[in-house]
């Protein structure tokens, strides 16, 4: 890489700040071994700058943010139901925001369960499939309104709006994933509701497989692959999925693999337009935030995306490799935030 | 009851007309016993239909349907990939027609894992809950349309279309469970991104809690949702949520009790304006039928729901209590759709 790579940090909220500090902790282990420069810019979003100043992402920030190699998210989003946040919608206004502006296209969430790992499951197998979730459109886009609001003749709609465009380009990127792993692709969505968004998933799936014969395709309904989830996850290679479908089964997905503490995920432009951003599918947790009950291995993951991406694939499975063997060593004994984060860093030589 | 109840029989596609022909002898064990009658009147619709006649549900099939007391229904659905099929959607043109027109507000769907069944959980812990299900409106509207089909072009929109009317009606049944019931509700769905939809329903719950005191209210994102659903399902009582997000929520329920082959519903009409109809949640499995592999229990179950609804409690606790010793008592032996059926049947009497 010619001089340093630019990453924004956005800690966040509640457990964001404390995962995040280990992230860089791991990324600073691995990049001290390796030589490769990150130049950090820390970016100060979510709950508590809204709190403070009453933006959630100014234009500004949106511009600044840009100008970077890649993004480093934690967490966003305040207590619930606290009242300075009534009119914030953290969600949207900042992390579905960067996730549009930046045309994070491929939201990617690997699933695996880790030797070591306790699964909710009694026979888990072996798993270890992705998920490719669209990230800019379906019922995603904002696209709703309500007329008579708060009035017992409202009416509340919302549209999912999905366009070949947006459909096509992470279908064909979800096929790329299928041919460089286990030459299987599950369409999911619910087609014989949704006809018209399920329509065209459908038809762009099929018209996409012909340019990859090698990968077997097949479909579930939404309602039927949270069922394989549980009963057979092994099944699954590459999943491929509108924005919501996405959204719902990768926490499914985290949570049978043992955790959404090790759930990582990349909002990825794969055209290089624009930095994508890494993050931990896990929340904010604000019950739990400030007292290093945190686990950092999902956002420590996230760094491994992160360097994949940049086409560091030798730092990136270097991390990959440290988190596993730390995961198969954890047993039962509870270490704090940064203790696993030590614990890693330790192991890439810090 | 004056008079005999008039059933409606619908047994429909793949396993539809083996789990019905159970669901039967079970009904007609338990009201032989009581005195009550029921006299049946058998629809063929379905897959096999249309091939046959072109037809999914004409006018007069639901004139006639309307006519009963209640309706019992198999499974629909062809084989996936039928050519005859191709221009024929049996879910949208019949199944969703028939909970739309007989306005089937309510889809309650009750979740207990029964003891002797070995649920894919590790230690599921003591689950019993029930989804109520709104099942008119959101994104099941068939509301939906595309421009530019089949082009690069192609723009397809599904609206979810949510009332006041709609919600409120759904809500106020779902805290009348959780009143009979532990006292307990969670409405789930994903205000933080489908703000105006999410919106209407939070509204809603918030006020319709004042009318129940004694009733816990909280929420969940579906996504957290189907994480409790794997990690601690012993924690819900009553969940409310949309058409889309209960279709979801109850597969996956379903597969965490141990088999989508025990899962009864209900889609109901409480204000008694149409019959209402009882339909195990499992699909039509083609790939089973006609090979006497079914568990009937789910339509079984379905009976006991559709006793309970016409104000039959007796007979439907006995039907509740045959099946639940029938289950303690499975082991691994495998048995066919009939000798399950008929199983039960005896210890009604039969
Ligand atoms: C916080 C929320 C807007 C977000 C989403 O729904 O995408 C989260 O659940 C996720 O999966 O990253
Ligand atoms: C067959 C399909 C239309 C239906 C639904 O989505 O409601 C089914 O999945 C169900 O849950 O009853």
């Amino acid at each position: 890489m010619p001089g340093p790579i630019k990453l924004a940090v956005i800690p966040g909220d509640g457990i964001g700040p404390e995962v995040v500090a280990e992230a860089i902790k791991v990324l600073d282990a691995v990049t001290a071994a390796s030589g490769t420069v990150f130049e950090k810019t820390w970016f100060s979003l979510g709950a508590a700058r809204f709190i403070e100043t009453g933006d959630v992402l100014t234009d500004e920030d949106l511009a600044s943010i840009s100008g970077h190699d890649a993004i480093l998210l934690g967490a966003v989003g305040g207590v619930p139901g606290d009242p300075r946040l009534k009119d914030a919608n953290i969600e949207r206004g900042l992390l579905l925001r960067l996730r549009f502006s930046l045309d994070h296209y491929v939201n990617l969430r690997p699933t695996r369960v880790y030797p070591g790992v306790a699964s909710p499951l009694a026979n888990p197998g072996d798993v270890d499939f992705v998920v490719v979730r669209e990230g800019t459109e379906g019922p995603y886009v904002g696209n709703g309104g309500s007329i008579r609001r708060g009035t017992p003749h409202e009416v509340a709609n919302e549209v999912s709006v999905n366009t070949a465009f947006g459909v096509e380009r992470v279908v064909r990127f979800a096929f790329g994933q299928a041919a460089q792993r286990r030459q299987k692709l599950t369409l999911v969505h619910k087609t014989n509701v949704l006809t018209f968004a399920g329509g065209i998933w459908q038809r762009i799936v099929n018209e996409v497989a012909a340019e990859f014969p090698s990968v077997a395709v097949d479909y579930l309904h939404v309602d039927a692959a949270t069922i394989f989830l549980v009963t057979d996850p092994a099944r699954f290679d590459v999943i491929v999925t509108d924005n919501l479908f996405g959204d719902i089964l990768t926490d499914l997905a985290g949570a049978i693999s043992g955790g959404i503490g090790l759930a990582a995920s990349g909002n990825i432009n794969p055209d290089g337009a624009f930095p994508s951003m890494f993050e931990p599918v896990h929340g904010s947790a604000p019950d739990i935030a400030g007292q290093q009950k945190a686990d950092p291995t999902a956002a420590i993951l996230s760094v491994a995306l992160l360097l994949e991406h940049l086409g560091l694939a030798e730092e990136s499975a270097a991390v990959t490799t440290a988190v596993t063997e730390d995961i198969a060593g954890r047993g039962s004994v509870v270490r704090s935030t940064s203790d696993i984060g030590d614990a890693i860093a330790r192991a890439l030589g810090a």
